[in-house]
């Protein structure tokens, strides 16, 4: 998939556009698109197209697509949902590009429903026309004029203009976005409404218009994950022409996932998974909605300048209480601020600026004045502890802006970043900001969620991921098939032998106690079923042990395929974990570490990425996982063996390179980690294989 | 302490006000009271009082305190630090009721400044001046037309007056609120900045106008917990008078803390504890900035109508994606959206509205109409299975807010809360129904920071806590004698008996194995001297150990008075946990519950609230810790007895009704949490006692 000239043009600049079902009432909902067309003055043709009427809100209506003078660009179809496939058919043999879908009441209303839905998509399959929608609430481009919604929120024609793209599952906040972004000086180049994205999905729309000059940006209000694949395409594809990418995605409470999932029909996306798959993408995923329209320019600035992440922070103030609540709310979010070196502290005192040793340079003292300020931004910027400063200001921001807010404004040319964040409100300065590309924030809270966001951005040069086979497509193999499979990957494990269920005991390659464990692929859960006994101390208890797993079979699972028993060493680690790799249906291969057991599960202590993963990956998963501080050199505690988790992570994720093995989910559950220099052991493992 | 209608008059009311050291210049700081409280048309008697000028901004001016014809009711002194103490003196001598203070420079700066502001302290207390500061930027309320600061955010004067009174740590951020407030349709019935409260703390001066009819609430913006005692004192007597108290508090991240720290010169308030105390004592904490200007009319609605903390929360919307942003929000602060019940559902749909089987009633398919929305918000606040409602509103809230704006102004005279969010940016709703006092909110985020800020806010009826020794007056007590206080408080702990070191073996009264360790009051850490034995299997090894032990403390605790040795059954529970009150010198006595050992240090796992509970607070705290899910029925996990432990904080919690016993801390570490209805057992103490 690559940039789609084409598709970007008949979709955001068609010549002409066909209406279907215009309404002559513009109060209604398939009426407004005629008006805010030519509100907004759209340049090319328009053409009503009303079975009943020859004339709609004052012009010619014509009675059908095949009455038309020409096959237009694009297509908006504002009929019932039961009259679009047929329309949508009609459409296809003229050889209309793009169609836009108003209509609900497709995959997420029953059997019904989706037949409908499954026709469009064979339809646009076959004949190779494009579908937005359904339920799409159609494409915003001002700089054509392109106002083809039904947004009631557009009938306001004074959109300002910007160099951001947004592209939306949910079609009322494109209009939610334009008046907030109008409040604070931040205009879009563009919006659309991707509805249930049967066809043409976010990651398609956005990637067409890479190549275009006017957009620098995008945001992304997502749903849920969906169509993961076109997704990562895009999110690669962005990133390597420069175009940050930000995201606002629901999902993060679980009663939200499950509204989600009713709403649109997506796949239960888990939003763990999907803040890996975007954070490894590179997309800058913000937790407020203040944020989603804040944070482009950072994103911009920092993408532009750095390529490793910066995290060296410092700040400047003219408000003490100001700057603590910055300060607080980036300490929340693990962004911790620098106070200035010796160096940087001599340098103000030589300008005549009252330094501190504190970790803000308070100019309290020094009093709000244009030199003060400048000076200090400059002399703070130019100091190599930083990699990017904030300027938090006070009242003058709103009574005086040549005080403290101009010197920010003379002072942003600088290679590194410069942040503001402003304690009053003050929406003047701020738009002054905004107009001059200074990230600037009207809140403590959405400033610190944008540095954190910008900073958790990640770009691990993963690769696209194709042909794994998804868990659903999988069965298990036995743990001893899947002990080969860690062999083949060099992932460490206790030794073991297989011996015959009911069969004799024998000798054993290793020292006892040991556990005795049923053998088969048919048996996931071996504990359900009595199939585990652990302390097993001589050949005699070992031979009993092996009757009892048969008996307990034979009880608990019968007519379960099992000829093994497995017997192993018993080990015991420093530390358990859960390591684990599985093919998301959306997301691809993904790793993930977890406290072992059941603290996984009460504590949700993990660390996913999109796999592979290099090793300095590993390494930040390895600390992300707060049960593993514990064995990373707490006072009185010995160290685990870290180093060789985090190899030992590398090579499970190399799955991910490895479509051949068909393996599409391993998990090693509990991996033991044992003392520095001791490695890591499996003691149990899962795999599942198409 | 009670309501002085005394203080509050000098402070917000005086009839004549002294400018001390007023400039000519009204640009200059020590310039501005003169100009705002002639612009404010302050109806008092105002003198300026300048040595050096005859005329001060074109008004006359006095030479000295002296030689004004009456003594003022307030004096700000506007001069610089030294002159500060002398001018005080003087005033004190006069009888001036209030002084404001805008110099700093006393304890935040060297031992000088502490001198300084020791001395203010006793001339206070000598003199019963109240003294307001020092770096204080002053006080204001509006309804006098006293602006008297010197923040230069007053320099507007068309401020709207409201119902909510402000007290800050931090001078700007009075500015910043103001400003603030006016951009959302908020005004305040007084503000005031505290400085360093070395006289008057926030406690003191916000009871002192508690039976002000015109002030309705107040918020509170805190650097840090200070003069926790009158705090508790003014929060529990606003919560009688159903006045609502919402704070702002720095301090959530470790770096803040220090940096309040380094700033005000506070004690260190540790944020966990401070949050117990907050929230045991009513007061709403916020953790938005956005949310502290908004959340006052909830807290006030909530306050009035309900004694039990409401829980079921229903949502209306116009907008899905909307709606969605507001559950997930609402989900991610562990609130729960209930869906509309069967019945519900039915009135409903006899009214014409189509209902769904959602979280969400979502209105889209019935369209945005006022004879929709009000019904639809009829029979949902109408349903008993909803405490409260929340509205959220789309485009129309910009555009025409008669169609779903108006059916919430309509509604809001309902016995329950009807609160707003409003999707797009739209100033002009925000203010009618911020006029009309229904709960509105313009971020996702923040509405539910506030209904989870106003659930969270407790009423555990905690008394007043005075008499009890803090932990630095404190000194340890023997492990025995601990046991003998956890026996007082019905603290069950393991048997035990004390031999003497390096005496005989003696037969005990339980089963082998056993731990033996060293018992003194000199040994707060007894594992790190070697005083711990554990696994003692017979009476030979018992004699052993007592010798080990002597010889362990002889080398690494040479000198330490040590006679005994405790021995215990080692015994094992499904669960450890840390039991632990202390008098924390700011919030008083707390009690706290943690996960045992390392997890609390790694994992902060823990329930913190004032002491004494009650049953049902305790039972609130067992549920709080993470750890404890795992022995409270998990899937194939056994139970533990957690109301015995429930139980168990109670008792010890009881400490806090025993000044008596003069114990400033007793933690228990661990308690064993031993299978459903084989109750808990101490295994560990330690107690200070003063």
């Amino acid at each position: 998939m690559t940039s789609s000239p084409s598709l970007a043009q008949a979709l955001l600049r068609p010549a002409s556009i066909a209406l279907v079902g215009i309404s002559d009432d513009p109060g209604k909902t398939s009426g407004r698109p005629l008006l805010f067309l030519r509100r907004a003055g759209f340049k090319g043709r328009v053409y009503p197209i009303n079975a009943k009427r020859t004339e709609v809100q004052g012009e010619r209506a014509w009675p059908s697509l095949t009455s038309l003078p020409e096959v237009p660009d694009h297509a908006f179809i504002l009929t019932p949902t039961e009259s679009v496939l047929p329309t949508v058919t009609e459409c296809a043999k003229l050889g209309v590009k793009v169609i836009s879908i108003l209509a609900s009441g497709f995959s997420e209303s029953g059997p019904e429903g989706v037949a409908r839905e499954e026709a469009l998509r064979e339809l646009a399959a076959s004949t190779g026309i494009r579908i937005l929608g359904p339920s799409s609430l159609g494409v915003v481009h001002p700089e054509s004029g392109l106002v083809l919604t039904a947004n009631a929120a557009f009938a306001e024609s004074d959109m300002p203009r910007g160099k951001v793209f947004v592209a939306s599952h949910s079609g009322s906040m494109i209009g939610a976005l334009v008046s907030r972004g109008k409040a604070r000086g931040v205009g879009f180049a563009g919006l659309v409404s991707v509805g249930s994205e049967t066809d043409l999905s976010i990651g398609e729309i956005c990637q067409a218009t890479l190549d275009d000059p006017e957009i620098e940006g995008y945001l992304l209000f997502l749903e849920s994950l969906r169509h993961g694949e076109e997704l990562r395409a895009f999110a690669r594809a962005a990133a390597q022409r420069g175009k940050p990418v930000v995201a606002y995605k629901l999902g993060r409470s679980a009663a939200a996932a499950e509204m989600a999932a009713t709403h649109t029909g997506a796949l239960a996306g888990e939003d763990d998974i999907a803040d890996a798959f975007l954070r490894d993408l590179g997309v800058v995923r913000v937790e407020m909605l203040d944020t989603f329209l804040e944070v482009f320019p950072l994103a911009q600035r920092l993408g532009a300048t750095q390529h490793a992440a910066p995290r060296r922070v410092g700040v400047v103030a003219t408000t003490g209480g100001g700057a603590a609540m910055v300060v607080d709310q980036l300490g929340v979010r693990d962004v911790v601020v620098q106070p200035a070196s010796p160096e940087t502290l001599k340098k103000l005192e030589a300008a005549g600026i009252p330094g501190n040793a504190g970790r803000v340079l308070d100019l309290t003292l020094a009093g709000t004045r244009y030199e003060i300020m400048k000076a200090a931004l400059g002399i703070m910027l130019d100091a190599p502890e930083f990699d990017m400063v904030i300027a938090v200001v006070g009242s003058s921001a709103r009574f005086n802006p040549d005080l403290a807010v101009k010197p920010i404004l003379d002072s942003a040319d600088h290679v590194k970043p410069l942040l503001a964040m402003l304690v009053p409100d003050a929406p003047q300065a701020l738009a002054q900001l905004t107009q001059a590309g200074v990230p600037c924030f009207r809140s403590p809270e959405s400033c610190a969620d944008a540095v954190s966001a910008v900073l958790a951005r990640r770009s691990s040069g993963v690769g696209p991921a194709s042909g794994h086979p998804t868990s659903s497509e999988g069965h298990a193999i036995s743990e001893a098939q899947a002990y080969e499979v860690l062999d083949i990957l060099s992932v460490p494990h206790a030794p073991y032998v297989t011996l015959p269920l009911r069969g004799p005991a024998a000798t054993l390659p290793f020292e006892y106690p040991v556990a005795a464990k049923v053998c088969s692929g048919q048996i996931l859960h071996k504990t359900e079923v009595g199939g585990v006994l652990l302390g097993i101390r001589n050949e005699t208890e070992l031979a009993q042990a092996l009757v009892t797993l048969g008996n307990n079979l034979e009880v608990r699972a019968p007519g379960v395929q099992c000829d093994d028993v497995l017997v192993q060493p018993m080990r015991r680690g420093l530390a358990e974990v859960l390591l684990g790799y599985r093919v998301d249906p959306e997301a691809g291969p993904v790793v993930m570490l977890a406290a072992g057991g059941i603290w996984a599960e009460v504590l949700r202590d993990r660390s996913i990425r999109l796999a592979p993963v290099p090793l300095e990956t590993a390494r930040e998963m390895v600390a992300e996982v707060r049960l593993l501080q514990t064995v990373a050199g707490m006072r009185g505690k010995e160290r685990g063996d870290l180093e060789a988790l985090a190899q030992t992570i590398v090579n499970l994720s190399q799955l991910a390179l490895r479509p051949d093995l068909r393996i599409c989910e391993a998990e090693v559950n509990p991996l033991m980690v044992m003392r520095e220099g001791e490695g890591v052991m499996a003691v149990d493992a899962l795999v599942l294989q198409a």
